[in-house]
């Protein structure tokens, strides 16, 4: 059986991603990334549901505090606010290397348990602009990998939902019966989603054009 | 005035590439990481030691304690005894892809600091084996970080030991006046150093081959 590593955030997307690598027949090892994010314990409380949900034998959580010493972002340093507007640009949320820093923990990960695939569900085409969320950098940082572990070590890296709109992925999450109503996006809040910050607008804007109903609280 | 991201172990390597990374004019960042090896208390206290030889005002010093969990490696793994010689292949103290990891995170600190380059003092002939050391994957992960950051943001991989010897990066080192008497390179001890493992053999051929003494003491 082949197994993957899943990195989930407890969001959305990565619930989706996870969804549809379980219903491949792999196995998931899922790993959850803490990284000082203001919505920590909120995402960690979905990613635990999720995993619960799905039944996975094997998870991490890896604590990285030293994000919340390099700031340089609204969501990891609490003097910067969470936008509640799109600007022109990499958007103040952009967390420096994230991707990277998590792709490449995840390779160490992988190459401990076996693993042939790293999924992630990062989404390049309607989504936040963040630099290391495009297929390019995905399939550079592959190639790397494949350079930098022992030659018989052998890892993808998956992004299933890297071309889909916000709409298409919820389509693909109800179609799979994955368990939103378990997800958290928000980027503010830990107890009902703001509604308007981007990741909030994001995800309401897939809901209202797939034609559906975003099953978690918002404020009024 | 440029502005370089060094990779501190505490080892002589990384302090002769801090060495000539100050002695070519630029600002260096310290930067070492606590993955949880055998010797980290002693590491950290060389690292130490060398940012206050060398006056650097910003030093951080990442923890990375998830490496405890992953294991799969002598240096990580208190179960897998450090071998006192050489092995074919990829040896058991390979922890996976670490400079990958490393490498990302610095990443994360160049563009957050504004730095234009890592200086990392990894090397591929004359030394341990490991697939993270060699320089097509350094090169391969400059362009994968370039893909993933910010498109202003240009970070290079400066390797300036990756070809030498360990006697020439020895030699390298006297001449730049690096104070090896504060580094520590012993996988297994952290009082004198054992003169047995790996990296304390490949250390002492390099000070023979010099024709000049190791100032560190080791075990009778």
């Amino acid at each position: 059986m082949n197994k993957s590593v899943c990195i989930v955030s407890g969001g959305m997307d990565s619930a989706t991603a996870l969804a549809l690598t379980i219903a491949s027949g792999k196995e998931a090892i899922c790993v959850h990334f803490d990284y000082r994010q203001r919505t920590e314990s909120r995402e960690r409380e979905a990613f635990n549901a999720l995993c619960d949900r799905y039944e996975i034998a094997s998870r991490y959580t890896i604590d990285l505090g030293f994000f919340g010493a390099i700031g340089a972002s609204a969501l990891t340093d609490r003097s910067i606010a969470v936008p509640s507007d799109f600007a022109a640009g990499v958007p103040i949320t952009y967390v420096p290397f994230r991707n990277g820093i998590f792709l490449s923990i995840a390779a160490a990960i992988a190459e401990k348990e076996g693993a042939n695939e790293i999924v992630i569900g990062a989404v390049e085409e309607d989504s936040s602009g963040y630099p290391d969320c495009r297929e390019a950098f995905l399939r550079s940082l592959e190639s790397a990998i494949a350079l930098g572990v022992k030659d018989e070590t052998k890892i993808a890296i998956v992004a299933p939902l890297i071309h889909l709109s916000k709409a298409e992925i919820v389509r693909e999450a109800l179609k799979l019966g994955a368990p939103l109503e378990l997800t958290w996006s928000c980027y503010q809040n830990e107890d009902r989603a703001c509604g308007v910050c981007e990741s909030c607008r994001l995800r309401l804007k897939g809901f209202a054009l797939a034609g559906a109903k975003d099953p978690i609280a918002y404020e009024a």
